[in-house]
């Protein structure tokens, strides 16, 4: 990785679908908190549907993709590349398509990908892009951090939390919201996305920041609501402790994950997770809303590892 | 405008929240399609929670704020202009702390903004946004095709189409489903959020390209569904079709938008609205959205214009 440390780059582009987007959520908000360079994400259908010629010299372009097959984010790739860009491939597969296509291929190894709905490659994809952030913005202080996310996932996966009602609250409803802001948006809408695949579930993972303007009125009585927090501490925690509490008041069911007593007193069901720096946050986070889902579509009679109208290589028309 | 043409850009940063976001989410397909220039969002909370510092030397950043006196907004525009943007500001409040914060303020002059969910400053932001890209687009030809957006628009609000059946679709469900791509990815969240404001319905906006990855496991049975095509000529068209068509195999109930026969053949209630360019494709697009969620909002017994818990001026705690 000398090559990416070597070289200045003046912004970062991410290209993604589906789960890697949330991984491409986080790296939104990584590289210009922890590595001084603003990021955000390329609309695929720019490069593959219309066919724009744009300039990306000094651009860092990073697609993520699970299988790396996913036509659209491979040719993308290949377009960042061609219009410029330096160009990074975060994927799983060695030798697919998009670790082929690309300048640095960063192969995840997380291991096959058994069921349908992504898990430890999210998390696996999570690692890569913190590994790239730590490196650029020469954070050996971040790389210590991470070195130590796998003791973290062990000890979140063993926590006692009250599962069975989370569960019950979110598999009685066909709708439901999940959010964080920061650091943990890209967990509510990672969250989200999992309850639509394994349960049908039409849930809606947003930043508290959005939420805020316009669909708080969604907010009617019963209706699940998740919050993922980065920590009491956090800059953003005042938003996060507003908004579940208008959802106390409105009488919704509350999910609240993190370490932040004043969500903890107005929750339903807490699950305390591991405290971790906050540029690390969605590593101990998404691990309850990834149990929740497995358990929420086993009580809707549903198989959470082969949802139904799903294939594990989406292609997009 | 002169200085915009007289100066060359290595990107667009896109700075809003809720409608406004949905306005910024055209201009991420405009500015490259149409102006050469890659255009992205970004997250306000790295520049006001977090207070990242990144060198935005050569980037366009461009606020939109309806009222221009959301701090969050203003604070993140100031932030971009600090780190070295050139700084627009589209608003429609001439002498708004925006207006007097940025380099170039664009006042859209739409008349006061009556109701809170906003409708025509949408539309006049997206003229806006149109604009700027024509002039550092030098696309004489895209200036005279907004010129033509009013009659446009008015052929649309005219247009007859059965809104009081696709009104009693929504109406009778606690979710729905709206769908677009590329320049029609903005109006189908832009019309999802206004039936979370007007009428409470928890409604997902998503690209098709999006949505194939995984959230169509929601399709079931009832399920309202709306898609907003920018014509049957675009390279996205074969998209729309196949989510359309797995909706109808779902029996979803269908709303249509778009000069798209193929599209109309599998509607429930189908929308013609006139043929525009692919690049201006969300004017005539969004009415039958703001006049669907309207007519919603008064089915499930709520005032359009005064939804409950929602102010005109959002501020992000």
């Amino acid at each position: 990785m000398r090559d990416l440390r070597d070289r200045r780059f003046s912004s970062v582009l991410l290209i993604a679908r589906g789960t890697s987007d949330h991984v491409a959520d986080y790296a939104q908000y990584l590289f210009p908190c922890s590595a001084g360079l603003i990021a955000s994400s390329a609309s695929p259908s720019v490069a593959v549907a219309y066919r724009a010629r744009v300039p990306l010299h000094g651009v860092l372009a990073i697609a993520i993709s699970q299988s790396g097959a996913t036509a659209e984010i491979v040719e993308t790739a290949r377009w960042a590349k061609a219009m410029g860009a330096v160009t990074v491939g975060i994927t799983n597969v060695a030798g697919s398509p998009l670790a082929m296509s690309v300048d640095l291929p960063l192969i995840t190894k997380a291991g096959p990908e058994v069921a349908v709905p992504a898990t430890k490659t999210y998390t696996s994809a999570l690692a890569a892009v913190a590994y790239i952030a730590a490196v650029i913005g020469e954070r050996t202080d971040l790389m210590a951090h991470l070195a130590q996310m796998p003791q973290v996932l062990q000890t979140t996966l063993e926590l006692p939390w009250d599962l069975e009602r989370a569960a019950a609250m979110f598999s009685g409803s066909n709708t439901a919201v999940l959010t964080g802001r920061g650091f943990t948006a890209g967990v509510a809408r990672e969250s989200a996305l999992k309850l639509k695949e394994t349960s049908g579930i039409n849930a809606v993972g947003a930043s508290v920041a959005d939420f805020v303007h316009g669909p708080v009125a969604v907010l009617v009585p019963g209706l699940p609501v998740a919050c993922f927090s980065p920590g009491a501490a956090s800059p953003i925690a005042a938003g996060l402790e507003d908004l579940v509490a208008r959802a106390v008041a409105r009488h919704c069911q509350i999910l609240t994950i993190g370490q932040h007593d004043a969500l903890q007193r107005l929750a339903t069901v807490h699950v305390a997770t591991p405290a971790v720096p906050e540029e690390l946050a969605p590593f101990p986070l998404i691990v309850p809303g990834q149990l929740l889902a497995e358990r929420v579509a086993t009580l809707c009679g549903m198989d959470p590892d082969a949802p139904s109208g799903l294939n594990k290589i989406t292609q997009t028309t």
